[in-house]
């Protein structure tokens, strides 16, 4: 019954597309309905003060993932979830032997997070759906729309989906508290069968992510599309600085070997290679300890966390050998030693696809979008789908570039002008 | 029975003094003594991986006091323990009118801290005595060797001498997990009854104490005594930098109101505050915490503890002037503020009297020995003393300019060459 009722829907919305094909440029999304899906999403696990707890594997999670299957299950998608507990909506096209476009985000959030990384993506891949689906327009490629599992927890549902989750991955415990394994089966996957589930290169035509940009750049020079050239890579070294701890009282100042002294020179030097070279690149030391840690203690040791993120690995490393030379230049001045441990978490620079770079900056200028190619900073499954299929990501403006905080805001125009965006480079790709 | 003997001691010992004044300058203290029972010392209060925790009203200080309390004893001195727990021995001068002259130190330590610091000073002062005693030699002072009691938990039991412990005090937790008014208790003093215990002003004719310099000064220039000419005072303040955290892979490097990097500069800029003045102030920060503190969020909050001491108060302040200057500077050009909150603990800074220091000198030089003015960086029970009575500090070499570290040292010669210029020093007072 069902297959028969599909089938005239294919018939009808043929004859509908035939007809109309100039208009298909003026179909659009539904802004209030992104909006309200927005917020009530953003419902899903909030402790009791409020503060948005959508931890991956946590009840807040797999009460938002429950509203959101049923949610796509409404808009006629065939959900299932894969081993590793991604949501998958398929929608069938009009011709079964072309591969697949995908598209989708998260819904899990960091602890105390906003209300719109991943989740403009997501809902965003479903308003792809309805708008379809009212407009009566089949693709001829098939569709998918994909929730990732615990993206935040390091893009765990898309690393196993390519086949880079490793055993060792599965037996970390997540931020819910369970281990990978553990949360994968709170939320209906089967991590033992990980590996039957592997997407491989060449299945998917192409995966597009929608995503707010999580900086300010866009709303700073007002740019209504940021068209992401890449994800860039990211390396980790933990600094540790050795001096000599002794009597703040007693020992002079030229007798000193003042660890926290020669680590703020590095910081400062850290910010100065980073500024030093043109191009994007990032380089933040977020962490520092000083021990013993007292007022009246010359720190004698202090660790410092160092993160340098680029496009271009190399560049990443170039960086960090300047950094290098002016830490032996800190140290043989100031009588410490400092050392550089490369942390084995790296993750290396995805690139998005060429084409369809160009295809997003063609619907965007149909809609009349401003655009800018950018990076992204922050790291996405799209970096972990790059490895098997050509993607691409669209960003929207953050207000005042705040993310993974509850300051995190992206207006509704914003979020309806990428889904819009998204629509139609969709259909493009579909056209080719 | 006893009188008779001490009677016919004294008379003894006049005839000895009057036959020997040229030889006085001969007597010297007994340096594998003094040696010995440094290292007997060490002993009390060892934890099971032998570091040292006499940590004041711990079994360990209790166990030290008892053993010390017994050598005063077979020494003659005549042993109370005052109100505030600090453990008083009397020696009778020839003239019963004339105000005592005391010295001494202090036996307890910090946690893992060194066997010099304290017990030089105390092992030296009872040495005093017993070579007065095997040179059946009388002053015509009466003579008091004081052991103060906590004198790592805040010159306790010299603050309770001169009248500055107050109830609060007396309701702080100590290290040893004690109110330091149990603890005054555990070590048989009575903290209901400090009041009636005070000592005034014109009480003591003369205050001197022996001790570890805990610096590397002596030692690097190659001098014997250090002649203390004051106790430095210390000043704190908690500087809080404000800045805003987010997230380090999507906020470009001129976008970013990183605190850590502000802390940085304001940390460089302290160390050169202070070293752009003649003289011997040290400023320190010694503290640092970074929130939220991870490798991938700029830090949004600095918390640092300054610290600077000087002899003058005033120059501690002028110097705090040059940094909050600094630090506005900082915080324009980095968009953060920096803020500085005065800490109530401060000491003010304490001068030795310059007759003892020229006593000092001379005992010294008619001993051989070469001498060097210098301030004491590290607080002792002679700045509080000196609100009650001339004092002086005799500084002997400490190995690197180590303290408060198991690693703490000071040869035996010169612990025995400072006991010398002390007995010698004594010596001349009582002639005046």
């Amino acid at each position: 019954m069902k297959k028969i009722i599909f089938a005239l829907l294919v018939l009808f919305s043929l004859s509908v597309f035939s007809q109309t094909a100039s208009t298909i440029k003026e179909i659009k999304v539904n802004e209030q309905r992104i909006e309200s899906r927005i917020v009530e999403l953003a419902k899903f696990g909030k402790d009791n003060l409020g503060k948005g707890y959508r931890i991956a594997f946590t009840k807040g999670d797999l009460d938002g993932r429950a509203w959101f299957i049923g949610l796509m299950k409404k808009a006629g998608l065939e959900v299932t979830i894969d081993f590793a507990g991604n949501i998958i909506g398929k929608r069938k096209g009009k011709n079964h032997s072309l591969k697949p476009i995908a598209f989708g985000s998260h819904i899990d959030m960091v602890p105390d997070g906003g209300n719109y990384d991943g989740a403009v993506g997501s809902v965003g891949a479903l308003e792809i759906i309805e708008v379809l689906n009212e407009n009566k327009i089949v693709t001829q490629h098939p569709l998918e729309v994909i929730i990732f599992s615990n993206e935040e927890g390091g893009t765990v549902g898309s690393m196993a989906m390519v086949g880079h989750l490793t055993a060792e991955g599965l037996k970390e415990v997540s931020q819910s508290g369970l281990t990978i394994a553990d949360g994968i089966i709170a939320i209906g996957g089967k991590p033992d069968s990980i590996q039957f589930g592997i997407r491989k290169k060449g299945d998917i035509k192409a995966f597009l992510e929608l995503h707010i940009e999580q900086g300010g750049i866009l709303e700073k020079e007002n740019i209504k599309i940021g068209v992401v050239e890449g994800i860039v890579g990211i390396i980790h070294w933990e600094v540790t600085v050795d001096g000599f701890a002794n009597h703040a009282g007693t020992t002079p100042m030229n007798m000193r070997k003042d660890a926290l002294l020669a680590a703020s020179k590095l910081i400062v030097a850290v910010n100065e290679v980073i500024n030093s070279y043109e191009g994007n690149q990032v380089g933040t030391i977020g962490k520092i300890a000083a021990f013993p840690g007292a007022y009246n203690v010359i720190p004698g040791k202090v660790k410092l966390g160092l993160e340098i993120r680029d496009l271009a690995y190399e560049k990443i490393w170039k960086l960090f050998r300047d950094i290098e030379k002016k830490a032996a230049s800190i140290a043989s001045s100031s009588g410490t030693t400092i050392s550089f441990e490369h942390q084995p978490n790296e993750s290396k620079p995805a690139l998005t696809d060429k084409m369809l770079q160009q295809k997003i900056v063609a619907s965007a200028k149909g809609l009349g979008f401003t655009t800018k190619f950018m990076q992204s900073g922050a790291g996405h499954d799209s970096q972990e789908m790059a490895l098997i299929a050509p993607v691409a990501m669209i960003f929207v403006p953050s207000v005042n570039g705040i993310s993974h905080s509850p300051k995190e805001f992206t207006k509704a125009v914003d979020m309806a002008n990428g889904a819009n965006v998204l629509l139609h480079t969709i259909l493009a790709i579909d056209k080719e």
